[in-house]
């Protein structure tokens, strides 16, 4: 399976919906495949945001899509977390969506209300932003042998912004979310299936095909029984839009603190935002960025 | 053990509260068996239902009674789903219960309010409305190797009508629900048990005698202490009343819809309702309803 | 590692904090761990609640402090459960603490939102009232080997005093909190991680170091964004103040009933509160404190 593939089976071309940091490949006209693809390890940036945002608006308002499939180019990272670019005002800049609050959550928010189902299906590392984004979808399968998930925020010394307080801790209960957002270290596969931080586990070899077949599936289903069933759901799950800001404005202003810069500039120092080993065990790591007392 | 023992051990005779759909086993004062047996896959219809609210007024009512177990006399059907049996008028006529509510929804919520202990005993299948009966049941004991439960409603178009967005959601968290309602699959013990759907399993020939010892022991226990305990977890748990009718509207009215009447047709055409391969492979073989596009 | 040890790393002794029924170990400025020593079973009495509502005013004001670990320097007893020590006056007399809830509850829920992180490092018994304070830490970890958790209460005709149908509901859900709480017998280390009443089994030999490693780190991490986190969590998943005092009412009024004060005389007569066979597998043998109907 092709992630480059331009040709789409269904009535609209790929190439329409594709954009730098993903493309997309329209199966049928009830369900697309977002591949994630921004080299060298999947970093979300203010670019990122603005052509999710803009992927969020296209499937609003098809009324045929019934499913989106997220997954990733890159076998070790899905979603490695935000970059700044070193230019925060990029990211300042991306401004307000239709919901009113800033493009980050105003697109997390909006997927997880869409009218067709989300699914996130994990190969890799998603850490911070990444996790908020397969928080977002509505279905997470993850590879049973690779996959790596968690919350380092609080190790930098900033409260995660994009609310995996207000979504983790309904997902797996408040003595799990405590540890995986103060604790603040990587969760593998097995830890975060039985934690319910994913639906559970595929063998690395069939996650492409049994999400593909469940997709499929989803695809043929009626619109509407589909978009009315999720959305009794949401009434029980989905936090008030009012919970979010609060925490992101404590991000950035505490992200804006000398000892949080320095913690960051440590960090780059030692590998961040490229494909290093600091990445890959970020986690464990990221106490290394703390100056001794 | 026979599920078809009439004798009583209890102060009161079982026919009393027996019925045509399943039979009651008053084992103690504080402890009473009912037996689902309404051959040849114990279907929900018009008649259960009637049946069943009968029932739990007279558990309403007693001042003596602690807990209810209840099993199937079909080690293969717990209790299959609704069959409207072809008079969709029969289920519309049973009106409205105590609670103002559709008589299903009426009794369902007042056994999960019920000062007693309901345990759901689960061998077999349990879809759809079969798995909103578990659900509304305070405790859930199943099968470790024979059991199937699931909702494959909006395979066939529909929203599930009897509560399981309310009740599922709360039970196995945003995530896991939304992938039991929308993918509309099966799930075998495990599953259920990993999700959180059932309490825990239990070895096929050890699931009576377990489930006998807890109701013995919940028997001899004070009503009181259990009533008010259980009442206190019905204030943090239980849905709002006004979360139930308007997803049975819609399910009605979809249900209405010619294209759902032919996606049931063709069911029954493949043998929906009757002891065959298509009941015991529903989840799967939904599919097969729907037209190809 | 003794628990004994009165020397500590940081800028205060661990006199200062030590009590009768535990000792206090600082082993960093962010850092302390308590040990309960009470023999011969952790009973908590009126003494416990009075040592215990002075370090959680102590833990309140200290501004370097991020996280408190609570062991048992027992370890077949975390915490055993309740002793009124035959004079329930003591207990009347600890009066309401700055939340204006009873000195138990009040301890519970200011602990609950203290801007630290609090473990329970689990080795032994922990019930009824010491299962009532590891649910009201941050985070549960347990040994794989000898971790045993419940609530006993209903067994001998009360409610649960303490909060756990509050917590407890919300953290393992609505079907396995009525089996903890009605069936009211002991759970094991695999249940407890499988129903969420822990965060995870660490296996018995490694606990000490695996909890250690956790609080070290969390000690080295930046005060607020350990506090403002937790916060948020907090705002989503702490019961309110106004769920807890009912059912301590209802605790202390059912206590008194002549039944339940028989059936205490009962258990005490069989070794309860000391450290007996009746003791080690008190959710079996409660049933034993009930008179024959």
């Amino acid at each position: 399976m092709s992630t480059t593939d331009t040709s789409s089976t269904g009535r609209r071309g790929s190439d329409a919906w594709s954009r730098t940091h993903f493309s997309v490949d329209r199966r049928s006209p009830g369900y697309c495949r977002v591949t994630f693809d921004h080299p060298p390890i999947n970093t979300i940036t203010a670019t990122t945001v603005a052509e999710l945002a803009e992927l969020v608006g296209l499937i609003e308002q098809d009324p045929d899509l019934n499913v989106v499939v997220f997954d990733s180019a890159n076998p070790d990272f899905y979603l490695a977390h935000y970059d700044t670019e070193h230019d925060p005002a990029r990211t300042a800049a991306l401004g307000v969506g239709p919901t009113g609050m800033h493009a980050w959550l105003d697109l997390l928010v909006r997927l997880s209300r869409a009218r067709v189902v989300s699914i996130a299906a994990i190969r890799g590392r998603a850490r911070a932003a990444g996790s908020e984004f397969v928080l977002a979808c509505d279905l997470r399968f993850a590879s049973r042998e690779n996959t790596v998930l968690g919350h380092f925020e609080v190790g930098t010394g900033v409260v995660p912004g994009g609310g995996p307080m207000a979504r983790l801790a309904r997902l797996v209960g408040r003595g799990r979310a405590l540890e995986i957002l103060l604790v603040a270290d990587d969760l593998d596969g097995p830890r975060a299936e039985q934690y319910g931080y994913v639906n559970r586990l595929i063998a690395d070899d069939r996650l492409d095909d049994e999400v593909d077949a469940i997709a499929s599936r989803l695809a043929r289903f009626d619109h509407h029984a589909i978009a009315r069933t999720k959305s009794y759901v949401d009434q029980v799950t989905l936090p008030a839009d009012t919970e979010f800001p609060p925490a992101l404005s404590d991000f950035f202003e505490m992200l804006g603190r000398p000892r949080q810069q320095e913690q960051f500039a440590r960090l780059e120092a030692l590998g961040l935002n490229t494909d290093s080993d600091l990445e890959r065990s970020l986690g464990a790591r990221v106490i290394e960025s703390i100056p001794d007392a």
